[in-house]
């Protein structure tokens, strides 16, 4: 088998075998077959695209490619979460309690990840003595005990899509959806995922900037999770402001715990009880839907939902008292209001420039090796419908930096205040199952 | 400028500027751009084409990567032409001295190259003595005395077009229009062409088996040179058997000599005196296309265009002595005919199976360090539309190998005979001006 011949074939727009996608792979993998053929072929799928089949075959080959985490001495239905990513999403760290309250085994193999603020190991790093370095065993034993545990990756999980994403990103071909798909199916799959929830963001801060892009996408995931054996569902969710008012490490902690509370905000408490239900139901913890989101809303009542939190951070060695006393959290030196310019309603908050802004006070890593500064980041007073008066802050920058002023510029630049009320957007689009 | 924005303009059809072309160019040269990132945009490009203006801009780009031929010593237009190749294409070896002794200058470098027969250089070298490697001032020297020599291909001409073709080869975007047609006439004008005639293929033996993609290839051709200020024609010539009798290095020396004594094969003669009189008239030579042809016509009555060939080589240090008593030429051991396996008419002789025939026999070369022996090849007996006995030869075999059955099978194999006279293609398709 000759790569120049699987790039001509699929040029031509037709698909290839399973055969031809695991040598692929597999030659890739092992350096056999070189970058200027495999960024050829990238080209080529983005233009000619991939049938469902050679999705899974992509996705399988790329998990096979390396090391696959075994979960099977967890007892119970491991079900897995995937965000694509937005603005001050607290999602995971709120979610994983929750659904552990309702005995669903939780065992996440979490990342630190590059963007506007850190990934949820980073979040959890911000309690103090929190390890997310657990040996196998110890893992498994407190999800067996707990239905709870966190670790940071560990192991060799999909080279050959780590490989090919460092490739795509320098060749224009990141965008391309049986790409994307198959990219972070593998990774849930290597990691030992059983069923899949997907929360695929669609706005002004998501990868998907528009609806019909994340739709493609959810289907394109749910089928290849479905076709792989993995019981897979995609909740379309709106990213077209921040999720919830934190952007940064330990103000997103100090979040979740309100959320876990029940006193969370609005948008981000509906979206982790519409994902946390499918994860229950897929776990069969729930006979429906309905019945798994009222006992998700009965575990934050009955404090069921934070009490399982607590345990989760005593068991990694964290400091739990943080759960009633926040301002034990790493804070910042100093605290500046951004205020509104003029009085009227909040139109638009521009996700990614919110994101930015929180990054330019050191919440979130540009490259693998700079610092992330836990205490920073940026708390939203005013969302997308909201009225607000001329001079009336509409965010709190919390830095430790002296000079907020680019900063308060760009908090600015990414809002727009109309005369008029604007209509909110959906939080929730579409549930994707097939 | 960052590559990977290119790749991404063009990605989603986007024209690319002048500046942008020149720096992908420079850069690539210089390995600045490394070879994943070129084969995605040559894949790119293989989707989305290219303006004319986009090509006149690579092709110079292309040009200007290496060393560029000044011709500028030599009196007059210098017109240089180019097949895009096939089988027994014995054309340049007649053209260059037919034209010449219409006083056009032909200052001719040319390849070895790779395939089924050698390149026009290899062919000079089985007369005798013939040396191709001459100083630039001889070179000059002899064009201007005698209106013409041959050189073999010396300095860095278009490294881009090099390293972007060995490229391309092995990534499944060899076949794309703009990158074919800028290849071409970048190392046309890089070697100091003022015009240029183009000699388009098309048929079984072409690289484009079909009419419509040869007339896209031919006006992609024409449009860059006439865009780069090199006046350009193309002509569409049929492929779909080999051109001539011969196909090997001697025996394709030996036709060309009937040639230009006026009893050449007809499809030859005719193929010559066409892209010839265009030559001549590119060159100012003549007032028409007609009034070119009828001297064409007349220098091969006159023995004019067989004196310039006899000029020619004794100013190289060849033998001359080979135009009259061509059996001087090498002379294969053995001559084997290849006879009908059944009466009626022959209607089809796939020239790339004769062409690899010929190359079994020892004929072309097959990598860079292969030896070609000069005295082998096929010479055809019977073409498209002629009338065959069964056991009646339809080829020979000039062989120094003992065991030719293979060869022969792949002549037979070639070949397709009927009961119904076939209808014979056309030679010359089309002349493209524009």
């Amino acid at each position: 088998m000759r790569m120049v011949d699987l790039i001509a074939k699929k040029r031509d727009g037709h698909a290839l075998s399973k055969e031809e996608i695991e040598f692929m792979i597999k030659a890739y993998t092992s350096d056999e077959i070189p970058d200027y053929q495999m960024s050829a072929m990238a080209m080529a799928l983005y233009f000619q695209d991939m049938t469902t089949a050679e999705r899974v075959n992509l996705t399988m080959a790329m998990v096979e490619s390396g090391d696959q985490i075994d979960l099977s001495d967890i007892e119970g239905i491991k079900v897995d979460k995937h965000s694509t990513g937005g603005v001050g999403d607290t999602t995971t760290l709120i979610l994983a309690p929750l659904v552990a309250a309702l005995d669903v085994p939780v065992a996440k193999m979490s990342g630190r990840g590059l963007g506007h603020t850190g990934g949820t190991i980073d979040k959890l790093e911000s309690i103090e003595g929190f390890k997310v370095e657990l040996d196998n065993k110890t893992f498994n034993q407190l999800v067996n005990k707990n239905k709870i545990a966190v670790i940071g990756q560990s192991g060799n999980l999909t080279p050959a899509d780590k490989k090919l994403y460092a490739l795509r990103d320098v060749t224009a071909t990141v965008n391309s959806v049986p790409l994307i798909a198959s990219s972070i199916m593998s990774k849930k799959i290597a990691a030992g995922a059983d069923a899949i929830v997907l929360d695929v963001k669609t706005g002004s801060g998501a990868f998907m900037k528009e609806l019909e892009g994340a739709k493609e996408l959810a289907k394109a995931m749910v089928a290849i999770g479905n076709g792989a054996g993995r019981e897979t569902i995609g909740v379309i969710s709106d990213m077209s402001q921040p999720l919830g008012y934190a952007v940064g490490n330990a103000l997103e902690v100090v979040e979740a715990i309100e959320t876990l509370n029940g006193n969370g905000p609005a948008d981000l408490t509906e979206l982790c009880l519409t994902l946390g239900s499918h994860m229950v139901y897929l776990a069969k913890k729930a006979n429906s839907i309905e019945d798994a989101r009222a006992r998700l809303e009965e575990a934050m009542r009955s404090g069921k939902a934070i009490e399982v939190f607590k345990t989760f951070i005593r068991a990694q060695g964290g400091d739990e008292t943080i759960v009633d006393q926040p301002e034990r959290l790493p804070r910042a030196g100093s605290i500046t209001d951004v205020q509104a310019p003029c009085a009227g309603y909040i139109a638009e908050i521009i996700a990614d420039e919110i994101g930015i802004a929180a990054s330019m006070l050191g919440a979130g890593r540009m490259t693998k090796e700079s610092e992330i500064d836990l205490a920073v980041g940026i708390i939203l007073k005013k969302k997308v419908g909201d009225y607000v008066e001329a001079g009336e802050p509409i965010a709190t920058l919390h830095s430790n930096q002296s000079d907020v002023a680019a900063v308060t510029s760009k908090v600015l630049a990414a809002y727009s205040i109309t005369d008029q009320k604007p209509t909110v957007p959906p939080l929730i689009y579409q549930v994707i199952t097939e």
